[in-house]
């Protein structure tokens, strides 16, 4: 395979993040053709161009157009705010590029469903952001739910909770709109889904509630609008497989930073992990010894790949950023046809049909099919 | 007030308990009358005298009923499987006796209704075994909620989860007869339901779902009898006072002994408990320096009453007879017309409705009031 | 064997522990004789009649000789401040008392082989109030480590830590004299030297270093005097089976409440504990499959006797007095002549030997064989 | 400042850990000049090829001292055994290069001495790699202890535990000969050793036990041969600032794979931390009411510089790579004429010596000053 030439648009939180993962996923794995960080875009030709500087990007654009036709890119992280993922994934399928998109696709069905068929006329692949399924840890309890470590998975029970909207003094701004979505449960809820797909497959049906911490917040003019999202939600779900379970997701939960607990629960024993301590995963099983049995606090290493690739040495962790390195490495195998573990645009359709189910019960009170 | 005569119904798991609460209510507390062990019941005449030489009952018998006609008894435990509950409060009661019954208090409603007329009439005290409310951990925390410590609650989370029906190999008993109750949720659900009450009032609203972790178990012919009780059960619930919540409950959950995990968020922090640990909770607090806010472990202390009862020093732990130990006294200072923080039977009928009204809603598919 | 009449001198922390197990034992054991609460002294008679009443003693006497001379007390727990451990321990022996004396037994190395001989000299049985050796989780680590489960033990650590001396603000009293003791070295000193012994076997050598977080404490005259304890004491170990390791002692370790850590490593695994969370203990085994090895956390439960004889459902959780309970059940099994887990005045005196040399260590600054 | 051209000496475990921090240090901080990939230096040419090609630097050699008479190369990695970094980083100081050494500086006192006058020859800087006093935790720590959070500190407690040689049946190998140094002393001591120094100040006095959990290894011919390091030290320290304390290092900790916890005991609180769950540490206030005093869990986030450079989110974890990346630009800050927190030789001969000092304490088995 020849250099992947790579373009980005967006600096931000995600599009940094990027960043990092374009710079490191040949020295850290070493298997990957040689990559040139070819065009930068941001909103104006100065940040753009010292962004550009920062990163290490050759060429820096304040047009992301400019970026799309330049025939020295091959791939495009795109990392802007979500209602521009559409149109700027479309083109540069359209393009003939390969596309890496943060997560969720779009605000609209339609949009999602229009970038879908995008990736299937191309030919390109393109994958989302949903890093927190790349942890090795993630990984491990993967292999050992298919080996039947748990025997059969009935119960599973997820949890996503972070405090940025928990200050009841915080003003009001566009992500309390009701046009920014529907609050927690896609913002979060995705992030959840992605974890429940690639562990234990689709979900059937879904129950959901929703809840506003505080009715208003405060405007500028020292008046108070009304919250149009729901920083809380709770979803019952059953999966196809059969399995019950319940998702909560809470962006109000005071002392909660990056809080992604799941309990799995089977036949033979259970998973619980949480992403607040990411370097490790507890495992109860019942081939244990019945006097010793317990909860193993596993922690990440050699054993779980790719950890080795970041720390030859058991226990010493990785962080928030290396996933996104792994899942840099995942786009990369894709690209060249090998299997790949990431979530690609057909099956975060399905997350985001998921999600439509869930704001549906909730409007209409009832269980609602996926 | 006089010496109290205290009548024992049943020695299982949760009749030694209530022997050990008598035996020791007056060591630990100091303050209350003298304890006399006056009378027990059990099947027959042989272990009823076997149990009280062991619990230091002075008479017993292989009938209730002499029990209950002994006026040498003031106060009766009453510790038999439930469906006994009924037929003996109501005889204790209308014999001017006070009455301690386990929990939950009738499997039929029409039964509990009637336990709850009967006090009314009998102008006699009747509390119920809700046990773990009497944690000092768990008393602390409904007073820092009195306080205002968290601001205004507004989302909670408990989970009851043990593992005593995991394993798919046991085989079929009573318990999983329809007969029995619906499972997970009056066994557990009330036991979570006494602690939303204590801590944080009403139920107003649930839905709820509930799942068989195994459809059929192994009978003594080695056929197969289909379970028909539920081992798992979540609901969506929305407390009286405005917080949106859910309750899960798993009495098939591998590697949960005891948990019974309460997280209850706010507008100033968050307070998080686990039974399993039951001399520590968590709190959160907005009030500490942004640099260093987290979640404090606090371990129970002298500080929390009536843990000085037991133990002078912190952090030195009491376990989980205690709990019923300090049931036990309040139960003797609502006998004496003190306050008291016990969930009597009109409080326990309202926790028994909600789980009414919990079946109800999983029966129906829908939101149902309590 | 006949009924056990029980004498009890002392009535604070230890005393009132004490009066607790002798009210629980039988009802929590069932296999003991009846107990009988026969004299109950204290320092003058009015506080001795009232604790006699809570407690449920019989007699009561102002006088420590008087229930001595009872014949109808036939064992005596002694639970008065360590100087009057010996006068005690051996009148009460030499009255043909059966004899249990909070630890340690005496401040002067002399008494405590007085004491050693009056036992001798009596046939009676006298044991020690090492009460944390008795919690299940560590008699089931002790059961593991005799089943070889770690291997060969090669390093220890122990360390017990609380923060009632960690004030600088409390004002000098008593237990800063240089007469009340070492400081941490013998209040701290002999606990971890009993689960040493009960786990791991005699002590050989030690290197101990001393240490006074405050220099001075302030009087009642706003002056300042010269602390002349010291409450911290770190040991280097040699024991006669060949382990290394170390003893961490401070009483001024702040938000340490009732830590007593433990961590035994050896050729095929470790095991850690934790006084604190008394009802778990973890155990690492490279049995276990590489790529899940972890500490397991195991809950005490029925396996883990006798912890069974307190609640029949696992997890649920034991507390600190209840470790006197079985310590009690210890003392009846030796008057009856069995095989019992408790620590009698031989064992004892070398604990208090192995601190002796502890100290002498620290002043001479070497090594000391014990 | 100009553009820094790069020069990696080895390519192991470090090697590729300085690889991955050239690589990403501008991308995460932005305000450094361009990193030039100048040089990397293996054992042979064709490996050395490989790897530049992997990590990204412009030319390859399979002899270090052409790496160093590049006029490219700006500041040199050395990242080769311990016992070459003398050589290498006297010959890279001499030809005008700054140097970034792993710790320790070198196997004998005086090449380290001799490291120490080639620097202060040069005028460049050298600094080692101390890379777990770079945690945004560990820094924040720093800075509570300065504002006297802690008030006095009075005690420590390290712990340093990896279990590589915990195995009995591993092989004989090169660093179980005396050659290879002290065993845990030196290979885990100094990093001790660089907390110490960066949280509390020199040591002052040492008292030193090591231990050899296997006396001898299989060799490859089946035979057996003796160990001569050994892979537990536990060392009794005094600081200069007043403090006792213990650090205990033992390589050979089944289960133990990263930890390293710290235990500061001050008169105002105490802080925990344990390297392996590096993204948090464990504060306790006397500040806070007596009530809710409790070890906060506090998650590093964007108050914690330079947390932010890496996540805006709090709570969402850095990696052990992360701290390299944070150690390479202390460096370049250093190299710049900015305050920078890092261990240069002079410090890191501070440390090494306190090593030789508990190592002849060992040898005489006496308390020996620094």
């Amino acid at each position: 395979m020849q250099d992947i030439g790579v373009g980005l648009i967006g600096t931000g939180y995600m599009g940094k993040c990027h960043a990092l993962a374009w710079n490191a996923v040949k020295p850290v794995f070493g298997d990957v053709p040689t990559i040139r960080l070819a065009h930068l875009a941001e909103t104006d030709d100065e940040l753009a161009r010292t962004r550009a500087d920062e990163f290490g990007f050759e060429r820096a654009s304040g047009d992301w157009r400019a970026l799309i036709a330049d025939p020295a890119v091959d791939v495009v992280s795109i990392t802007t705010p979500n209602r521009f993922h559409a149109e700027m994934a479309i083109a540069a399928l359209q393009a003939g590029k390969h596309v890496w998109c943060e997560k969720p696709m779009a605000p609209k069905p339609e949009d999602a469903e229009a970038m879908l068929a995008a990736v299937r006329a191309s030919g390109k692949v393109a994958i989302l952001g949903y890093n927190y399924i790349q942890n090795p840890a993630i990984r491990h309890i993967r292999a050992l739910l298919d080996e039947g470590a748990l025997g059969t998975v009935n119960h599973l029970r997820l949890e996503m909770d972070e405090d940025f909207m928990a200050d009841p003094d915080m003003p009001f701004m566009y992500r309390h709109e009701a046009s920014s979505g529907w609050g927690a449960l896609d913002d979060f809820g995705v992030h959840t889904l992605s974890l429940v797909s690639t562990l234990l497959g689709p979900v059937a049906r879904v129950m959901c509630d929703m809840a506003k911490p505080y009715e208003t917040r405060i405007t500028a003019d020292d008046g108070r609008r009304a919250v149009e999202v729901h920083d809380i939600a709770t979803v019952l779900v059953r999966l196809e497989g059969g399995a019950s379970g319940v998702i909560a997701l809470n962006r109000s939960a005071w002392g909660r930073k990056g809080r992604l607990a799941i309990q799995i629960f089977g036949s033979k024993g259970s998973i619980v992990y949480d992403q607040e301590r990411m370097n490790e995963f507890q495992l109860y099983s019942t081939a244990d010894r019945a006097s010793e049995q317990g909860f193993r606090t596993v922690l990440t290493a050699p054993h779980h790949a790719p950890y080795d690739r970041f720390v030859p040495a058991p226990g010493h962790g990785l962080g928030f950023n290396d996933l996104k390195i792994i899942e840099c490495r995942q786009l990369i195998g894709r690209m060249r046809g090998e299997p790949a573990a990431a979530i690609g645009f057909e099956e975060g359709i399905g997350i985001e049909r998921t999600v439509d189910a869930m704001a549906r019960s909730f409007r209409e009170g009832r269980w609602v099919d996926v």
